[in-house]
């Protein structure tokens, strides 16, 4: 039988360093931090390509349908962290998507499949690591929580990956696996924190 | 019976033009295009506020929300225009909104108080403009689509004036009342449109 290719094989994430979980699993409150602050700027990001592009119907659907997806996070590790009597705290940047959009080329019409596949990246490296704590944490409601929220990253990862396709069929395919490896060098650049990414 | 002031007693705006209905009735087309930009920025500017003031948590767990709602209003606005046939446009820019904003003191705690206010001031005049084509429309969907809209900017003016009152309690209710006469000033000066402002 024959198997059809997935979306995501295109996309050949490689695991995160191992320690990544015990750094963050010692300082959860930084984690939730960041993450608050990660589940704003994706919604902001889903956003902006609405401001972009909004020609592309399509795009413009499922955008308005991510970033109202991603802003329920944002409400949601906001309770997490009240439960945790934790107060958000601002955001430093994040070095390793800054890394990753300084990949995105400059001229359409690679300029679209560029930042669609880098999102698509960010969704992906999001969507293993809130597996990876959900698999760790003790306390059921954050376990459930973090489980729920890495499907959802799963789905958004591959929202931008049919994007990528419609916008661009012949090339999306050979890009989306380019940018796969550098966002493996762009990881082992960084330092092992205890945030998402 | 003593009356209880209401948090909207502050904000006293004027009427719109009464012309502005019938202009935005000749092209309805254009209302859509600028009103599906509308509710973007506005979930944008409720996010901005987030990543300015995340150690306020009452404000992050509102202004959350209210982005989950206005990237609802995003999809519902998307999937009217799709019923019409019609295709999203490029952002052409506010420049009632930009004038509003050159209102916001530069230095803290009065920025946060100015932010908050001009936001409310922004869903007061949309919440009355949403309200008076929901009355004037025909299709049945467009005039319950419109109709929820207003209630729902009406919501939010609330809330930002709620946040107002907490974030400046001497102050806010005398500061409101002032950038409602900024508002009708900045209204006069703005050409009457086929725009929501």
């Amino acid at each position: 039988m024959e198997q059809v290719p997935l979306l995501s094989d295109a996309l050949p994430l490689v695991a995160s360093d191992p320690r990544w979980l015990a750094v963050a699993l010692a300082d959860l409150d930084a984690v939730h931090a960041d993450h608050l602050h990660c589940e704003r700027k994706a919604a902001q990001s889903a956003l902006s390509l609405i401001r972009s592009y909004p020609e592309r119907a399509d795009l413009v659907r499922e955008m308005a349908r991510l970033a109202h997806d991603e802003t329920r996070h944002v409400v949601q590790v906001a309770q997490l962290m009240s439960r945790r009597g934790q107060t958000a705290s601002y955001d430093h940047g994040d070095a390793y998507a800054a890394a990753l959009r300084g990949h995105i080329r400059g001229r359409e019409p690679e300029r679209l499949l560029d930042r669609l596949l880098v999102f698509a990246l960010i969704e992906g490296r999001s969507a293993e690591r809130l597996g990876l704590l959900a698999g760790a944490l003790d306390e059921p409601k954050a376990r459930a929580l973090y489980a729920s929220l890495a499907e959802a990253e799963v789905r958004h990862r591959d929202i931008f990956l049919s994007l990528a396709r419609d916008a661009a069929p012949a090339t999306w395919r050979a890009r989306a696996t380019e940018l796969a490896g550098v966002e493996a060098e762009v990881l082992a650049d960084h330092p092992i924190a205890a945030r998402i990414h």
